[in-house]
């Protein structure tokens, strides 16, 4: 005992983080995973599929494990046969030859792809423009460059007379003109949008590259990670086959969106031979290499996707998912905004009365107790059985309020998962607090 | 062709990449790795296991991807299963109960680990002490935080009348106390370390901590990859279990060297949970998380392999790999350094002579041409049929000379690729070059 009291009195460490992470607090997943567990809540809260991938995704990591001689480090910008099969397939989506060994680089998940990109373009005192609402880990990343994230809004107008959609979320062009600045180095878009669902036209894409083509330092990363879950008559464009744009964009792409393996962590980066070049060797300080037997298998996986027409079957289950939820939030009375891609909903809340404590004090973390979203989404979870996200999580701080009255349904889940939750939805509209009761 | 030449006359975009990264380079592993392979030789050179993991590591990866479940986003700081494994290996080890939750974070190898824990607590400005030799990604992460290296030797002392061995390696602790200032954040200790082989000693690494003592902000990222690989009589002690210095220790572990899947990235960052906190929060905005069934698979492999008695097979199996090369080198007169640990030795080349071209005409990415150990390499890749890696790539550019006369051997290999190593190389002795010959 007297020991142990002496060594604490003479100890004089006190531990400071970083400054470049001092204000990182744990994420919004952290709040709304745990309560929806400890409130048997049905899940549609954070992004990823609750059933299992295709058998045949699975069975190539088996294979790839069984045969051996894949257990060591991979070459550090990729495994051959990936890089050669990612090349093959995005060659003729981007109408230009690809090449596997110098213009892309695989990662651990889309998440360190962007990571590294960033790492590698943006120096300390450097502005990277966000479109908010916008992924939650970029902000992480610009911060640990030492960069200055400066942030530009869609903003919904909605068309009278027409169905609420997610092409009324719009990018004022002069706004986005004016956050350019000669400090600006990067440009985040993320095509598919998360959260909203926005898929950009080629004539938005066109009118961003024009603002992008007047900085010579300017670069953007195309974050595409929903490329294969465009839905209705939508078109996935891709910025990088834009007129001059490649040269200057960085595209990152997901195998754990596109096969249902988001806990494997293989992602990927295209783009020009300098840039990725300097992402290679960044590469190779942060993880060193991407895991070797999941990347073997991703391979063999997107060589047989085409031929057995796995992205057309993809989309039209999940385009059948997308339908459910909307329909379910619809007689809800939550008036969704029906996503052009992706696999999110945002459903509009402000016809449901928060009073008192209403979704304050069901709080684990404490975060959020401020911000009308944060509450709404824990009394969704815990009043009405159904977990969602608040939007606010992707917005900058000052412009948190944007968001109050919409939260995040994701429907990348089972069936009977959806069915349970239009159950619990439903029983919103005779619930005291909703203006929707008949 | 004239619109081409139009678009690229506009195209007014030219690539830097960022301050912070712009000194990157492919590393060591880029000229040596081809080289091997282009002129068919024995490759003694990266530090991976040419032979497969232990069958019961890879059955429990099968298993993992069969039962399902797991094919989804592991929690951030670990998979549950895992970090209990952890917890309860270790916890004995380092004679305190570690908090799997709270005291724990797995990583993207043990390389995402270091990069996360320095991102974590190196700010800009701050110094960072490396004892050189060290390993090579130390570095790039340490640029990327802004932080600042700063370089300590170990310089070998040997003992007269005493076989060569890695203990002769010493850190001069006045230069040690003297590297330390008022900016030093962070000690990067390798132990046992990569390519000596040393392994500390409880007395040196007291002398250290009586050093850190002194210092109230300084840390330690304590890297013991190679914990289970120390032989003869040597004991491998953790840096963490000295008194005061848990608190202000990182203790980084790889599942990767454990169970020979290097491939897999596995590894994990052991310390006190303010620090741990502070990393998982990091370790968000890197990967987000780490592959979910390899952790399943670490973790039913750590369960596993204490009670077949895996870590003690593991060791004598390495030993013999040692014994072997020890004495191969011995044989070709590279007057070996016998190491304690991890699984290089040095070779001494001083007498081999180089002429004209010998070891520069060679290379493929033109790097290393002004310094001995690297044409020595080259030369011993093309001209004996074994490849090394040249240790100047442990040093910092100032202090590169000072293993002229080393070059690395790895024994982490098949007992008939040493067996043919050793065939290579005792062809020295009666090489024009060697001043061995008889």
């Amino acid at each position: 005992m007297f020991r142990r009291h002496c060594i604490k009195l003479m100890s004089n460490f006190n531990f400071k983080p970083s400054l470049q992470t001092s204000s990182f607090q744990p994420s919004v997943w952290l709040e709304f995973s745990p309560l929806s567990i400890q409130y048997k809540a049905v899940n549609l809260g954070q992004g990823f599929p609750d059933f299992e991938p295709p058998k045949f995704v699975t069975d190539a990591l088996i294979e790839s494990v069984e045969k051996g001689g894949l257990n060591q480090y991979a070459r550090s910008a990729g495994h051959l046969r990936l890089v050669n099969a990612i090349s093959k397939m995005y060659s003729p989506l981007f109408k230009r030859e690809i090449d596997p060994l110098t213009e892309i680089v695989t990662t651990v998940g889309a998440s360190e792809g962007i990571f590294a990109t960033i790492q590698s373009v943006v120096s300390p005192g450097d502005e990277v423009i966000l479109i908010e609402p916008y992924f939650d880990i970029y902000t992480g990343a610009i911060l640990m460059a030492g960069g200055i994230p400066k942030y530009v809004t869609l903003r919904e107008n909605r068309q009278k007379g027409q169905g609420r959609s997610s092409a009324d979320w719009k990018l004022d062009m002069n706004e986005l003109q004016q956050a350019f600045t000669e400090k600006t180095k990067l440009l985040l878009l993320n095509n598919p949008h998360n959260p909203v669902g926005k898929v950009y036209s080629k004539q938005e894409l066109e009118e961003i590259a024009n603002i992008v083509r007047k900085h010579p330092s300017a670069m953007v990363i195309s974050d595409e990670v929903y490329e294969w879950l465009v839905f209705d008559q939508n078109k996935h464009e891709r910025f990088a086959t834009l007129p001059d744009m490649y040269e200057r964009t960085i595209t990152i792409g997901s195998a754990g969106k596109t096969f249902s393996i988001t806990g494997w962590k293989i992602g990927w980066c295209i783009g020009p031979k300098p840039i990725l070049k300097a992402i290679a060797n960044t590469h190779q300080y942060i993880p060193f290499s991407t895991p070797n037997p999941a990347q073997e298998a991703v391979a063999i996986s997107i060589e047989k996707a085409q031929s057995i027409g796995y992205f057309e079957e993809f989309k039209s289950s999940y385009q059948k998912k997308r339908d459910k939820l909307v329909n379910t939030l619809t007689q809800a009375g939550f008036d969704p905004v029906v996503p052009q891609g992706a696999y999110f909903v945002l459903g509009d809340t402000s016809k449901i009365q928060l009073n008192g404590e209403d979704g304050k004090n069901t709080s684990i973390t404490g975060m959020g107790k401020h911000l009308r979203d944060w509450n709404m989404c824990r009394w969704l979870t815990t009043e009405i059985g159904v977990a969602a996200i608040p939007p606010s999580a992707f917005y900058s701080e000052d412009h948190q309020h944007q968001s109050a009255n919409y939260a995040r349904f994701c429907f990348c889940k089972k069936d009977e998962v959806l069915d349970k939750a239009h159950e619990n939805l439903l029983k919103i509209k005779s619930h005291p607090n909703s203006q929707n009761n008949n």
